[in-house]
């Protein structure tokens, strides 16, 4: 048996519950991890709300990422070894099962809980610079929401291969945050127009955006020539009244949508592979990069950590702590 | 001095006439080359209506397309080759300077008229198929407009390739042509709905939309997981009400506008360098490809032959005849 977090139906945080439930059973190429951390995503309250269902034959249980040590040794990941990883769910729980090509060593350098804010964000940070947008040195990104997990994971990761970064974010103090990134201009979308501050920045060759509806015509207005845009959220709604495509054609737009979660078990293989083997490990151990997190609660507290989430007052990951 | 066909103003086909006009003067790294056909696109007509001006530093002379022979040598070009090539404007005239890198050697066994269906139409298709979509083989793929000029290149290269075909046309005979060229299904979009139909042939991993707005909706509902979904031309409207980011995401939708005239010199050179790496012109030349010529017209015939195109009745290209 084992701990984890289960709900009580669907719906507001109180349904979220600690429970005593059968402990997973690796399958093959799968390795039985004893989890020390986890971290909240968006996701994790809209499937607590009955909203975002988990891809079939994964857990019913919220969590999309863990660090954590290897229970039981299976081929060269041995008892003991500090590993990090994305589940398509599961998370909050004492135990997950989980490929064993899905598994990243943590850096020495890293506590568990530190580690914890790595896994979901960074990895879909690299994927939707690099793997989906191709992003180059020199080129300009406009990141929405640049001050949540995958933001800070965002700007980091760009200003490392030489992007021009810019954000948007709702208060003066995630502003000031996101410059120390590593942002090269800010937005408060609360009392400015992006849409004017990009174009005073020269548009931006990237749009990497969780956003949605409430920002398309701006977006479409920020974007320059061959321009990416990646759609990985809809938190400003999902339904544009208006699309012109001849204004995407005008400027030969790739609208590009993705989400992580729902990726095959080789998709995302494949994706940890590259993010390994660029140098992304070495930079959090040399501290050039730093998993941002925000505040750590306890298995007990999730309902309070769900309620920080949903008032989107974070700058950085929220964490929570399977060990205490 | 050359005869060319210029526009009395922007209007209707009576616009359309032929002149006497200075010979283009070639520049660095450019090819005078003398023409003996060039070939009608939809641009055409509205470029001539004054709706689509030809970019920065191209000809005011219509015309996408030509074929002809070498006028003077330059480099390995010798003079009285045989060539073909994509033109940003200036088809429709005696002479045209044209980067060296533009051309393309026409296969012997074409004449003249036969090869002037080939560039625009074909380069198109292979950038939107493969170039951007990435098409593979086993994949299904959905063109729009099959009997056009752009889709019947398409339906030839997709089959060439592998992959598996669905067409939308407007009548049997288009119908019966699309089927001739290797389309493993067509519809006729005046008595079926593609949507039901698509269903049917399993859905398509691949969009080829030249209609845009009319057909947003059902295009979404045909295409599957990672479907990319290119689009290149707005006949059906360019205004789409009511998009769904969700339908999109859910699906993984890449939706990717282009256009083939706007681009760099460097960027078409590249593209068609890979068109001739791909033994594209060894398949014209076993008659495994063919050029689809529907009908030729004289200079002086000029605004015939933007009746016809206007009348959508063609199946294929047409053809002007420069010299006779």
């Amino acid at each position: 048996m084992m701990r984890a977090v289960t709900t009580a139906g669907f719906g507001d945080i109180d349904v979220l519950q600690v429970s005593e439930i059968p402990r997973p059973i690796p399958g093959e190429n799968e390795v039985l991890v004893k989890i020390h951390a986890s971290a909240l995503n968006r996701a994790d309250t809209l499937q607590r709300k009955g909203l975002y269902p988990p891809p079939p034959g994964a857990s019913n249980i919220i969590g999309l990422e863990c660090t954590g040590e290897v229970a039981e040794s299976v081929g060269s990941w041995a008892s003991g070894k500090r590993v990090m990883s994305i589940l398509s769910g599961g998370g909050y729980a004492e135990y997950a099962t989980i490929p064993s090509d899905h598994l990243i060593p943590i850096p020495d350098n890293l506590s568990y809980e530190e580690a914890a804010a790595i896994p979901e964000g960074w990895i879909t940070a690299y994927q939707i610079l690099f793997y989906i947008a191709k992003g180059k040195p020199q080129e300009k990104v406009l990141i929405h929401a640049g001050a949540s997990g995958v933001g800070t994971a965002l700007i980091q990761l760009a200003k490392l291969k030489g992007l021009l970064v810019a954000v948007t974010c709702g208060s003066q103090e995630k502003m000031d945050f996101c410059r120390n990134l590593g942002a090269d201009l800010a937005i408060n979308y609360k009392t400015e127009s992006f849409k004017e501050k990009i174009r005073d920045f020269g548009g931006v060759d990237i749009v990497l955006d969780c956003i949605g509806a409430n920002y398309f015509e701006d977006n479409l207005d920020a974007i320059n020539l061959d321009g990416r845009w990646i759609i990985y959220g809809t938190m400003g709604g999902h339904q544009v009244n208006q699309v012109s495509l001849r204004g995407l054609m005008a400027k030969r737009v790739s609208l590009i949508t993705t989400t992580l979660r729902s990726r095959s078990k080789e998709y995302k293989a494949d994706l940890i592979k590259e993010f390994i083997n660029d140098g992304i490990l070495d930079a959090f151990q040399n501290g050039i990069l730093k998993p941002i997190l925000y505040r750590t609660f306890s298995m007990e507290e999730v309902a309070l950590a769900h309620e920080l989430m949903e008032k989107n007052e974070n700058s950085g990951k929220i964490v929570l702590k399977i060990i205490s």
